[in-house]
């Protein structure tokens, strides 16, 4: 049977450390979809047209790996698409008690879908995008941090 | 000696874990006072009648359970109200780090005030107030987080 | 591609909680090899045989899972059973830390293979195995936390 | 209703830390048993009659406090007092994790017995009795870590 | 070979914890300077000027230490200065997971300047700018927690 | 004035994050001093000599670095040794609340003597004396981990 799953995020842009994630969850499923989300808690700095597109050219190598959006609850849209399994990456210094949080009740909302947390690599480990877009705002150099294509995108919007 | 203890919070809704907490302190404590804030750092979804009312309604069965609201510092409201202990509710997945932070302060605040805590039950222990609007305004359903009546309340703030 | 993963542990014995993660991997996975380590830091109270043996009565449902014991490092031992994928269980309270240490640490010694964490079911993460022998030995009722057979085999290896 | 709790512990040996917490509950609840454990998984420095005895002289002055020791199960033990309540003390630096997994084990063991965490005095946060034990073993200086007694307790007890 | 080190921060408005690791870090250091961060992700209640002045009245007694303000990236303002070390406080309760993403995101964008972390005073470890302001506009006594410059000036700012 | 610090720690045996510190801790002091405990809770793999001498050999490109060995209370022996700073490493996944309970303890036991925390290398951030020794016994290369001549030292010591 063909393993699916998705990796929702809301990838204001997408990092090293989410591409990394995405490289790693190809490897061990059939199909990945990544779940763009155009409802989020914060206001974004990039539209969900541009954070989709950013994911589509840094993600063109992995062939088995879809990037969309979505708007409704994480869990109903992966039950949409047939997917059983939701991928998180986990950073060492990442958020654990939420991603936890967040699993715990995307697990009592449909208990058919497991989430399954995969390791980032060491060197992502402090990336953030809001971290990120801190930095490109005061003029830092974020080329360590992001693709090349998302590194062009932040200085055009920051208009250094 | 009548051991009196107060309960506060946002409140903004509340949440199967507010009450069982409630529940619990009742049983541990001569009386009970449920304090909700009418002054937050952030802007609240509901009004602080609305959050005593719903309140009112999930905590009916408590008799020495009592729903107030308060505008003045924690402390200072506890010590008008002669409650010698403040409880929180503790979730394996919470902001220990915060709770204990605010505990120090009433401490420093007044020193005759003792903060307790209590363990949340654990299939509570992913439930926060904010988690579970984001899924009803997503038309998740969440009544497997809120009493009965928040969860109406949520549908007609929502209007689903 | 059939999918091999293996689930590592010294399992003395087995809780709950581990036969939950069994379960919910051997849902995403087309294999599941669970693994019984030989080596292990701290004595341990059941013999290799007996660990394999309780495992084997507790997992008889799962058709895709084989119970099996090693003796050599880790990810050598999956090296050699060509699994791609380390299976492990993350409980609210569990040793969140230590079990990324291990993962990158493995992932040092063999990057080819790809360490995934899957929640515990909530009601077990207060489980651990020597918690449960803590109990046991102290004459408490273990029923709630372990398979009957696990529960058995206490009672009778404590001779209560 | 009289409310009866119960403060459980190894106490090897008791630390200002232990006195602090005691003290609290004293004030919270009406009756206080402070609870030596006989049986412990580390083997202890003190005897059990010996950490009971320093606990009885540090503690002389808290009217409504027995010291016993007990060496069953802790919820059996609470029940047998008919205490309703058990009381741990929380430090900033403290193996929250811990305490919360063993609270959750005891509310399964039995659900009428209620686990209360108080937050121990700041400056009593970095104390635990085994670190004591090595400050004292080194010839170091505990008297602001542990009751007088306590400390000719060490000293005898090292030979120093 | 002087040592110079930086202590960047909001200080919106400085605390006794602030003053605490200023004084700590201006015994190890031959030089500090402390950087107030004109940007801030959040807006402030002091201006930076008034930030600057409130920290000049309470750090005058320390001869090695300078007030300054910056509004470029941390680690080039750092670089500009000739400062091969950041400081930052540690406290207990404190975001150490947020310090430590922020001092390698540092790291990798100038590997010349370390981040040294020193321990604030236990009692201040409850002690943050934003609760402090939460405490001042309710009108309650902060006197324990900032110097009293900054209480007057807290005062002053919430018309009390 | 000349700053010197020291290093303490059992080092048993010395790991890539060790000597990562040290190089760091020799940049940002004058002098630094690596304390090798003789006296230690657990007893250790390789003898005080062993552990002084494969430090020696890791550490000869350092040229204010000395090792020695200590047996007393840490505070005591910096205060012998003139030494105003004690360094510490923190790695994103080491036990932060250990290290801060410790740190505290000195400075309860002597006031004039401040602890200092640096971040370890990402890479060695998985990296302790304990796992490297586990892995060696299986038989697996710790090259990534360790200096070539503390690798050779285990493999010596394991008779691989």
């Amino acid at each position: 049977m063909r393993k699916l799953a998705i990796y929702p995020g809301s990838f204001d842009p997408a990092t090293n450390g989410h591409i990394d994630v995405i490289g790693r969850a190809a490897r061990i499923f059939d199909e990945l979809i990544v779940g763009v989300a155009k409802q989020s808690p914060k206001s974004t700095t990039f539209t969900v047209d541009e954070r989709v597109n950013l994911l589509h050219e840094s993600c063109f190598e992995f062939k088995n790996v879809k990037i969309e959006s979505f708007d409704n609850l994480l869990v109903d849209w992966a039950f949409q698409k047939k997917a059983g399994v939701i991928v998180r990456g986990l950073r060492a210094l990442s958020d654990f008690e939420y991603e936890f949080q967040m699993a715990l009740t995307n697990r009592k909302l449909n208990k058919e879908i497991e989430t399954v947390f995969l390791m980032t690599r060491e060197d992502c480990s402090c990336i953030s995008s809001s971290m990120i877009k801190e930095i490109a705002k005061l003029g830092g150099n974020v080329n360590n941090f992001v693709p090349k294509n998302v590194a062009e995108a932040l200085i055009k919007k920051y208009g250094l």
